[in-house]
C-alpha cells in the first residue's frame, strides 16, 4: 500500500504468531540474559513462574507480522519511531499473539513524494490479555506515477 | 543498583557495541526481512547504499549493553516501557555503537518495595551521529533490608 491508500480509522489484523522456548532462550542469550528468559527451570523461580520473552522479542516478532504482510508491500520506506510502548502482560513460550493496527495519524512530506503514518498497534495473546501496544511511525512512498 | 541509588540528572556510559554483518542479517532474516537488511549486494541498490541493521535490532542491541552492565544488577525487575524513540540514522555493519542512559525521572510505587525509574538512551555511531535515542521505563526494586 502506498501512502495514499491509508486513511486515518483503517484497521488491520495481521497473521497470528507463536514464539518457542528455543526462539526465546535464543533470542535472549545476546540480547537479554534475564533468568526469566534464558530457562523454563530458571524462570520457574522467579515472579513470573515460567518461560517469557524479552519484551524486546515480543516487540519484534509482533511488528514482524505486519512487516510480512501484504498491506506493508511496496509503499513502506522505513520505520522512523515509537511512541507510547507499554509491555502490559508477559508473554510465555507457546502463546498466539494477534495483532491489530489501526491508522490514527498520516502526514504528507514536504517533498511531495512520501508520508509517514503513525499506527496504532495492540498485541493480545489468546486469553484476549493486552500484552503490548504502541504507536509506531512510519515513512510510505507516495504511488508512482 | 537498587531504586534508592538512582538519582535525576545521573548519567552512565556503557560499554559500546558493533553488529556484524552475519548478525544483522541473522536478526533480519525471520523479524525484518527487507532487502537493505538482508545482503550487502541487495542494499548497495536501495537509498541506504549498504546493508544496514534493523531498527529493531539496534535498538535491541543498543539496550543489551546496559542489561549486562554492573548498573543494571540487582535490582532491575524488568522493561514497562518506551516513550519517543527515534531512529535518526542508519546503522551500518561494523559501526561502533555508544550509549549513553541519563537518569530523568523516578517514581516510587504503591507498595513501597520497587519503582520506576525513567531514563533517557542516547547512542551514536563512531562518527558522533546519533542513530536512536528513547526513553525506557523501567521497574527497579528497593534495596531490600
Amino acid at each position: 500500500m502506498y501512502f495514499e491508500d491509508y486513511h486515518i480509522g483503517q484497521t488491520f489484523s495481521v497473521k497470528p504468531i507463536s514464539l518457542s522456548a528455543e526462539e526465546i532462550i535464543a533470542f535472549a542469550e545476546p540480547y537479554d540474559p534475564r533468568p526469566f528468559h534464558l530457562s523454563e527451570e530458571a524462570a520457574q523461580k522467579t515472579r513470573f513462574k515460567g518461560l517469557i520473552a524479552s519484551g524486546f522479542h515480543t516487540l519484534t516478532a509482533a511488528w514482524s507480522a505486519w512487516v510480512k504482510s501484504d498491506i506493508n508491500k511496496d509503499g513502506t520506506i522505513c520505520g522512523i519511531g515509537i511512541d507510547h510502548l507499554r509491555w502490559t502482560a508477559p508473554v510465555y513460550a507457546g502463546d498466539t499473539l494477534q495483532s491489530q493496527l489501526t491508522i490514527i495519524a498520516k502526514k504528507a512530506s514536504a517533498s511531495g513524494h512520501s508520508g509517514t503514518i503513525t499506527c496504532l498497534y495492540e498485541t493480545q495473546n489468546q486469553h484476549h490479555e493486552k500484552v503490548l501496544s504502541f504507536e509506531g511511525l512510519v515513512l510510505v512512498a507516495c504511488r508512482p506515477c
